[in-house]
């Protein structure tokens, strides 16, 4: 078995054990496809509900060795048309979430040292499964539930790797080819949360429907009843200029991301259709 | 303004306060467009992380003079082709959500009479959003966070309401193209919560990137920086038929279920962009 989180349990998946995972590439893959996470916290004393927001965020491991204190200005037209950064390794060990807001949000107010116990939750769909009675419908899916305690990052340098990581796992490449370093006012403006992982767990739901032996007997439900999957992926269309943009050609590295994304999420949908087959 | 749930200071959008919505409408398109939801209720006593589960749900409003108590069996193949069913109202008033699960997941092994506090998100996404520099890149999203008292629903009528509305918000016109009515064994098996609403928000972000003066008039980050959209939605693919199909080809109700899911996620994206152009 893959090596991942400590089955606490509170994170166990109790039910449909089969679909549990808890190895880290799995989980790391699940946050950082999911480009808004959401993410609650228990209630204020006066409140019985817990509350949620919906973040920005991805995984994230950070060295303070590896990256610089501060960041000179390089024209964003120096670096290559094509991206060529190797990917961060999800597989081989724990990593924190970052989560980024605006300095004022609620979360960011808290005192320096307050470490508040979240839950993240991130899910991705691959598809449709549809059975001869509603029943036995589902969705093939991949699902995210992480525990931990979230501080607010003080450090320039961790605060400057985690807003290239969260740039970069949305658009890849795309840090070093906008604007930068950041200016001051943006980055007092601009709050971050580190969560070291508590306990996590992800349910994967793959394969085909499954019905009951009388219902696959009965020749009218049979004939009548259309069963099978319908794929689904986040798809990312073509570019759209904005008024004040003066780059004639869309980049090469934004195509690459775009057609990455595309390719993963097809393969992904269809990935879970195949294990149906064997 | 459109009516819509009060504004509990718990659930209020506090800042960029334009991107808060309280009416109906959209909160209950947000919740319906999305096949998973996030649910999430307070921690055990001897816990201080909030449990949070993906489940299948959507919204509804249960008339017991409108649904029958039973349904007898007919035929999947006596439906037409294509569906006509009138879309509900999402508009007109409060609604509650419904949620479904296997009944021996632990949200269903509560007391009857047990009101849980629990907060739903729901989040789609419309697109990426570029700027010369990294602090205000963005999403295009709509994200609905609902707060209500969750109980489980005993009585048959309202749970056959239920199961049937999440089949169809699912897939447009498949409860009836499918085999009914349920069997006892997948009555008994299948639990479904009805939430009311107690406070509700959501956050709505379109349009452009925005830049600071200074980048705009900064040649070298202007000429190569490209600046804009990419927009995003949940594409439904081509359906691939399961080991045991036995219906030639992908029925019609089908076919325009995916056409209109699609039209419907590439419109949001394509308004979202519009709203930059005014």
């Amino acid at each position: 078995m893959a090596e991942g989180y400590e089955q606490h349990q509170r994170a166990i998946v109790k039910r449909l054990k089969d679909r549990g995972r808890y190895d880290y590439g799995t989980m790391h893959k699940i946050i950082d496809d999911t480009p808004v996470l959401h993410v609650s916290f228990p209630p204020d004393s006066d409140d019985e509900f817990s509350a949620m927001l919906p973040m920005l965020g991805c995984t994230g491991s950070f060295n303070p060795n590896e990256t610089p204190k501060e960041q000179p200005y390089v024209s964003p037209g120096s670096f290559p048309e094509e991206d060529s950064t190797p990917e961060e390794d999800l597989t081989s060990g724990p990593r924190d979430i970052y989560l980024h807001g605006h300095a004022a949000s609620r979360l960011f107010k808290r005192p320096e040292d307050e470490r508040i116990p979240v839950t993240i939750a991130a899910t991705t769909m691959q598809g449709i499964v549809l059975s001869l009675t509603p029943f036995h419908n589902s969705c093939n899916y991949a699902s995210a539930v992480v525990m931990g305690y979230a501080s607010v990052v003080t450090s320039e340098s961790e605060r400057l790797y985690a807003l290239t990581r969260i740039t970069d796992n949305l658009v890849t490449g795309r840090w070093d080819r906008s604007r930068n370093p950041p200016t001051k006012a943006e980055m007092t403006s601009t709050g971050v949360l580190r969560v070291e992982v508590v306990s996590a767990s992800a349910k994967v739901r793959v394969g085909g429907p499954s019905d009951d032996r009388k219902d696959l007997k009965n020749e009218d439900v049979v004939g009548n009843v259309w069963t099978g999957f319908v794929p689904t992926y986040t798809f990312y269309g073509e570019p759209v200029p904005s008024s004040y943009n003066k780059v004639e050609s869309v980049p090469q590295y934004m195509r690459s991301w775009i057609e990455n994304e595309n390719r993963k999420g097809e393969q992904a949908a269809a990935d879970a259709i195949a294990q149906a087959k064997k």
